[in-house]
């Protein structure tokens, strides 16, 4: 968890009418699991926008309201991220050699920073639950391409267990995210306590 | 919309294991934006529950918050709500006569109040995506036997277009909900809304 | 409950071979649950077989062990139950008026007696998820067909629970189906058991 | 086909973001198919758009272009486009009685005004491949809704065959619109043409 | 029995490129089996095909050498072949009541001449597994009309089945085209068989 | 076979509600199959749960009654097994080689302890369909990183056999197993031991 | 092609009842495509069974009566064909170095030997299409471990592509095999063939 | 870009009946949006079909049209187009190392002359949108073959981001592409754009 980043890469308005291999209601859900586990976990994060003032539009609000002291680095040409030079000062200023990304759309805005960074000596996971794109033959190409480059698929709830470990020391912050964006798990909590509170 | 009551049935946590035929995530926001609908549009609600102190648990706690009000009916045998005398009790005295049902499960806890309120005289409309059950088989097959007897299927988003009819007249309820609710929408909302304040 | 018969059709183990629309071990569960609905609120059965000594083989073991007492009605040709006399006076001599069918294959077993039946002026539902056959195309197709003619779909459980209605007077029975053949509810009693227990 | 008129209901590119439960390519060419055929068989045409100004955007530009001289009934409120006296006069001006529809979405923009114009004597027939809407569910709903209220559902295709029922009168508009929207089609034209030309 | 014929409706060879709602090995084998039903209970059939000189193609050759004595009606432009004078005139001369039909593609070679076979007062069955078109969303629109029309939706099994009645009059011409169309049941033969062949 | 040894992992009745990759039915049935491999082939057997007396619940107790002598090590933290001292000792005490994991979900409590495991020099498979996870994005992306790690991705049918590897040495634990758990192939050894015994 | 072998295993009638990744009708069909190919070219056949005279039944007869001269190495326990002796002297035999493989079902009875063939220096292609087995997710897992080990996999049109590489030399045994097992090839060729006879 | 040419192989019309994976509306909008990344990008293109003047018919005459100073090789009878030296000597004399391929069918003429290139030293990039083939068994078995022998799985979108990288440059040339071939992006400029231009 110390040599962990978090990338939120173009998680615009616009762009998520070009996610159609996620619901849209979960996959918003994903996206905010994700970010909250950088969040809650005071993890680095870096948030990058490609030309937010033109039809892709503005990052979700959430995201800029959970983070209002990241300043989000607005692109205004580079498709990969990875070519945009403060992006890539972002990252490198965060000092960790673990990058989680995450963004629209999963063949291009993750799968080109993930090989970029993997070829600068970055471990790189791809958080696949956390990205959309076009549909699934596009999806499972990129996470082919993206594997054969030795990048890590990983979803939102495996990267909060990889990340905190522990629920000894950890489950306050597990528990607040399972609740907000796991109601299966919430579910089953509500129950047992107010079993347990009943007694 | 004045001749129009919403009831809510078996939501309760325990009992959203059964739920296989959707996400959770969007089966939730569906049952929450159905009952902001009621909210908003100050619509009688009425809401039971099959015994909510055994292992179904008690109802999702949005829902109780919702309607502090509300006098929730436990049942505590009936598995057709309609059979219990208090909750029929409740329906009648809203004095509409245009129920829009939705529960859990789809084959149980809607099809027989629906079945059961079409024979006395009601009109029935069955919330068909804030309804679930085990999967789609048991879907459809009680999709077909409410329609038979003579049950409309919609869903949310059909039921609020149907009760506001005029953006001029609810577009702030319309909005609203569709903010919470319906993301695509609320995406479109967004970007329109900064380029026009830019101006 | 009073008024209703539960008739099993070919339920055989060659024929079940043919069936593709469920996974075989869901489906088996499926048709045992239904079988105990029969057998736990001790409603008359019906059982028939198609040319048992024959590739279509003999009924499923665990059937003829739940009801011993029950006379299989072996049928040497007539492909709809309806057509065999001793099966039609089998259905005839329980009395009742409203029939539960479920058997291999849907648009055969199922369909053709389904709709003598109605003629007949009986009340027929179809347990569709007891009943299997080749593929999805053809189930949808034998469903519109017998739902034109009246037939009502339903599931095992929609069925046990329109048969026993409240949880104080059958709570014991439908608790006990329950356990064995639906597993996630089962899942909740045991953990809300299991903390009971420990108060 | 004399008795016929087209109806096209909020085909706007902002709405096309709701629409899911159809590949974005093939969906505009079913839309564009079906404007085809009015056109090209110079049915009477009404097109109404709900407050285009606003996020729900303009209509196709396509659409837009290819029916220059058709006002389009811009309605400022009525989610039903039968409550808006404009398009009521635009299709009672047509003197037809028979109304095909198709719109975004299904559930709302058809289903409203195909149930109200039932209610007012015409006969209706949904376009529903070119009507999308959120998902499989909310579509298969709408349309057992709309059966049940004695829509007839159908396709472009077959409403193409429909209404030009043989090729020696209208070969060439048939030839014209399938080259176009139909590529199964058109490959076995091409192939078989080529063939013959080589003779 | 005596009241059936079977009506098989632009199987042809150019055509089956339309068909995406069927694997084409399948498909195929439904087809024959559908003809062979016809064949080897000698029902009545009346063969068309649209433009077969065209690039429609020819009909399946299967089927021209399973009837060499039916003559086929060649339509030179009628889409409904109910509308050809030639056709009627031949399903007219079976003096058949029950239609079977099959075709391609169903939403307009199937529906068209169903509902106007229903409208002269025949009884009709679209045979829907030998009828195929472009995907499944056209497939169930054209379920759904024609089931509202009064067809009664079947598959090439049932047909069989429901013509036959009886194994001990019919067993070997079920078992024949058991045998050539329906493997999962021709394994199931092969075993018991084998094994009694051992004794 | 004398180099493995079987670790279910977590196999909770609470954690099951997050299992939406299969049927409950079908999984339990999976689950117990591998079970019964173990106990059957009397392979040593590590069993462990993650703070069962909360909300994931005990483990499900036909696991418990199975393996009456294994103490099932409770984690009260460790969300990977392996970083539990116990559970590492209990693996090693087997003093086997070769690990066969299942467990709940399958992106944490079976891709983490099997990367674990590997990097320690032992050799894991993943009997993958008695691990569930909360959708087929988590399943395969959990696949393809447990891939990339060098885990071999096995089913509890391949791993029976890999294990008996002969029916003349193994074939009553083979066929007691697979009529437990193996209703397709019961019902062939069914219709042929039927067969053979009327001889 | 002339160092290719290919190897039928265990496609036998009973254990087809597995197969349910397939449809049967289109996995038989490619099941004999691959058994065409090796007969067209004249590539040596290795084929095996297991237990044949028990509940797993005969071989298909259309193979047995393709290849009237190969002796069929029957298994009385191995599971794995590679650990027979008779069946690995009859590879060996062969000469040749790439084994196509193909079998019932996937994850045992092809993925093991192919594995142990990689083993001792041959070079494996599995015939996916022409091998089956209980479901996608055995399906894939078998897949991505055979992968793994090094193992191709591959389709029967493919494999017959690689074999004969120009349709100057094998164009008519191509043709053959498309004609039989191939039909939207089939019918471009009917429509094509037609067309060039009339002139 | 420099270092990259396009090889469109294979895209036949009378091929493109094999192509079940995609819809053909969808599959042909992929073909032309990857030619016309080549035209716009002024990419070296190498055109191949077989047998042109067979059942497998001519190019798709969009293709030809788009480009007309290549001249297309006409194979007579090599499947893998890499098997034909005028093939071979027009991708040499491209001079270009990075291959972007695309064809029908997937698992032959795009798998083949992939592993061919791969051999030679090329590093190829398979275009799997452009691209199709039977089903989803072969199109994913041919993924996984090519992925092991190191080609690259990309898709149009991919391709033109990777070629274009920055917006700044190649602005024009993705707007203009974009808005041919991917309406979902379209839809979102056309109403930026007009809400643009009405300040």
């Amino acid at each position: 968890m110390n040599d962990t980043a978090i990338l939120l890469i173009d998680h615009q308005v616009g762009l998520q009418a070009l996610v159609k291999d996620f619901d849209t209601v979960g996959f918003q859900n994903n996206v905010l699991a994700l970010a909250s586990i950088a969040k809650e976990l005071h993890l680095p994060v870096v948030i990058t926008a490609s030309v937010p003032e033109g039809p892709n539009g503005p990052l979700m609000p959430e995201i800029l309201e959970m983070f209002p002291d990241v300043a989000v680095v607005s692109r205004h040409g580079e498709v990969n991220a990875w070519d945009n030079p403060q992006f890539r000062a972002a990252v490198k200023k965060t000092g960790r050699k673990q990058l989680i990304m995450a963004g629209i759309v999963t063949d291009v805005c993750i799968a080109f920073p993930a090989l970029s960074a993997i070829e600068e000596g970055f471990q790189v996971f791809a958080a696949v639950d956390a990205s959309g794109t076009f549909n699934e033959v596009v999806r499972y190409a990129s996470w082919d391409r993206m594997s054969q480059g030795g990048v890590q698929l990983m979803n939102w709830f495996s990267i909060l267990c990889e990340l905190t470990r522990d629920w000894r020391v950890h489950g306050q912050v597990m528990t607040d995210i399972i609740v907000k964006h796991l109601p299966e798990y919430k579910n089953t909590m509500i129950t047992f306590n107010q079993t347990q509170s009943k007694n």
